[in-house]
């Protein structure tokens, strides 16, 4: 019998939004984490030189390798060689590969919970084993160094994810320290999901490599380089593993695309243009923190960094899925069910993807806030009846 | 312990080809199986318009699993439903999401040996195990109905390749009649490598959907339709399947790149210039040919289809790698070393790959004639010391 995967709730949703679309409904996509901007002018300019200069064979960027491991050196103080970066078709291959380089079949792989659907799905299809750390809102939806000591028996692997998805919050840097600690003491290796560095609104994320220098990294250009459907996306190995990666990376996947590669490299030098993005996202994320405890949503996970919120519906529903396509057909705003991301808690969560515009933001607000009062009022009337 | 994957030796042959260029010395490159003539001029002129048009989020072109299901008619007259297509950031990871949809760890898989070296080392990577079926000159290369019918056990699964790599043999069609006869018979499981097709020297290759509708059939957009930096692929499932692979792409590698989503529909439509590439191939392929035996080469594999020969060397040396090695430094026309294809007999074999202009190919020629030459007196010299 080969491991059952569960689909991305997430994608019911969007298909009907799109049904809802073509029937001539205004529809706003908060239901994915992906940026509407679009690459940076510059790298979009790139790619058209490419397009008529290059006959874009097989190819890896060795400039584009030497860029990234740049990129560890100017934003966390950390010296790679760029033969450890290894290109990938996004963070999905990524993780795949960094999975397939430490674990074989049977190992025990944690991560928290909630936390990103494909950690537990890709883990099932490797015929690894998940293992999930409940973590609540008394820490912050996120893994701390005493919940790792307190596993028996160690794992073999662990998972971090800061800042997280679906909650972006971000752990501290003294508790990240901690964890590598732990992990180092008990022999647990690190993979770091780091897809939403650079999107901070606090304290800027710590590269695990700060604490760890044989953990693997996982990034990509979909989130902070607003690349995501360019497919390009990097893992970090330790030196011992490049040989391992490589061999797997030329099996399993070849080679990513050329002129992601191309545009990408010259992404990395349009940071104005992405904070730029940032700022937005900042401007987004203020205006749901203000509006969302109107609607009734104070349950919310304190969205340090990526560009979501997680919140709390358990006053409304317990069933997010159900929810979030009333929500959908009624006002046109389409959400992800917290079923997605927590198949224990889920059932009363729901998450705001915030990477639009923000005049968007602000008519998803607009379109919610008397949803929301009737779904309250209606809520306060059945539990009366009861 | 996890598994151990070899390398691509071809990729090391590329290294040093690419460190000679540097050098400044002119190279042929004839080690990877790459058309160098780039994507058809109307899908790149339908990149352009689509790169300062859309924002390019993650992204399935219905349209263009629409117009793959319309290939299958066309071509090989078999019905398939779009939702039967998954597209793929390649075709090496549609043969890992095919893999993953049918067989669990320690499944027994065959394939044709000399083969591509990925089929062993992906099967590895997921802790499938390889029953690799020697195929010599006396089956053309091939896999055969009855050495499928004499594998005892029958394994889970079978790979097939027609045209194959290294070869460029092709199945004959009643041959694959009767193997997907064996195999429905004995419960065997296809995945069918068709990335070859369209490239046919004689009669173009059957389809295995043409004999059993519930094989799975890997194809992509790197060979015939000359776009292998942009990483688009496909895998066919039978409908029952649709639902677990769906979940595992979504999973395990997300979305193709949607730029080469846009491009390869329209490249689909570009059959005059695709086949002026065949063209250039169909010469190519005579010119070597016509050369291989005043080489010296005169044992080759019959090159039906793709864009390789596969020649046996085995009276010049006893170890390809150092043989292509030499035979670059020397001349510099890179070539690929047998061990890549076959771990038993491929240490005297050699394959060209022709996919490569007919002015290279006729240079090429003219630099291994006197080289060649001075190896058979070489060797010939060296078995009369002996």
């Amino acid at each position: 019998m080969i491991a059952q995967i569960e689909p991305f709730h997430a994608i019911a949703i969007s298909r009907i939004a799109h049904r809802l679309a073509v029937e001539g409904r205004s529809i706003i996509h908060m239901e994915f984490g992906q940026p509407s901007t679009g690459a940076p002018q510059s790298a979009i300019a790139a790619a058209h030189r490419v397009l008529d200069a290059d006959g874009m064979g097989y190819w890896e960027s060795p400039k584009l390798k030497e860029r990234i491991a740049r990129l560890y050196d100017e934003r966390y103080g950390v010296a790679i060689d760029p033969e450890q970066i290894i290109l990938t078709c996004g963070a999905s291959p990524a993780f795949v590969l960094a999975l397939s380089c430490l674990f074989e079949p049977g190992a025990r792989v944690a991560f928290a919970r909630p936390g990103y659907v494909s950690y537990r799905n890709t883990l099932k299809a490797l015929y690894l084993e998940p293992v999930e750390i409940g973590c609540g809102a008394a820490e912050r939806y996120q893994i701390t160094a005493a919940a790792i000591a307190a596993l028996d028996p160690a794992p073999e692997g662990l998972i971090l994810a800061s800042p997280a998805n679906p909650t972006g919050t971000i752990i501290a840097a003294d508790e990240l320290t901690a964890i590598a600690d732990v992990c180092r003491a008990r022999g647990i290796r690190i993979i770091s999901d780091e897809i939403y560095h650079g999107l901070s609104y606090v304290d800027p994320a710590r590269c695990v490599l700060q604490d760890m220098d044989d953990a693997l990294i996982v990034n990509s250009f979909s989130k902070y380089f607003s690349m995501a459907g360019w497919r390009l996306g990097w893992l970090v190995v330790p030196p011992d593993l490049i040989d391992v990666a490589r061999a797997r990376m030329g099996n399993l996947f070849l080679t990513p695309p050329s002129l992601a590669q191309h545009a990408g490299l010259i992404a990395m030098d349009c940071g104005d243009e992405l904070e730029g993005h940032v700022a937005t996202y900042a401007r987004n994320r203020d205006a749901l923190l203000r509006a969302l405890p109107t609607l009734g949503l104070s349950e919310i996970a304190p969205p340090d960094g990526a560009f979501y919120v997680y919140a709390d519906i358990g006053h409304l529903t317990d069933d997010s899925l159900a929810f979030c396509e009333r929500l959908l057909r009624d006002t046109g705003v389409a959400t992800a069910p917290g079923i997605d991301f927590d198949p224990v808690d889920g059932h009363r969560f729901i998450r705001f993807s915030f990477a639009v515009s923000t005049a968007l933001v602000t008519e998803a607000i607009a379109r919610m806030t008397p949803w929301f009062e009737a779904q309250g009022r209606a809520s306060k009337r059945a539990e009366s009846v009861a």
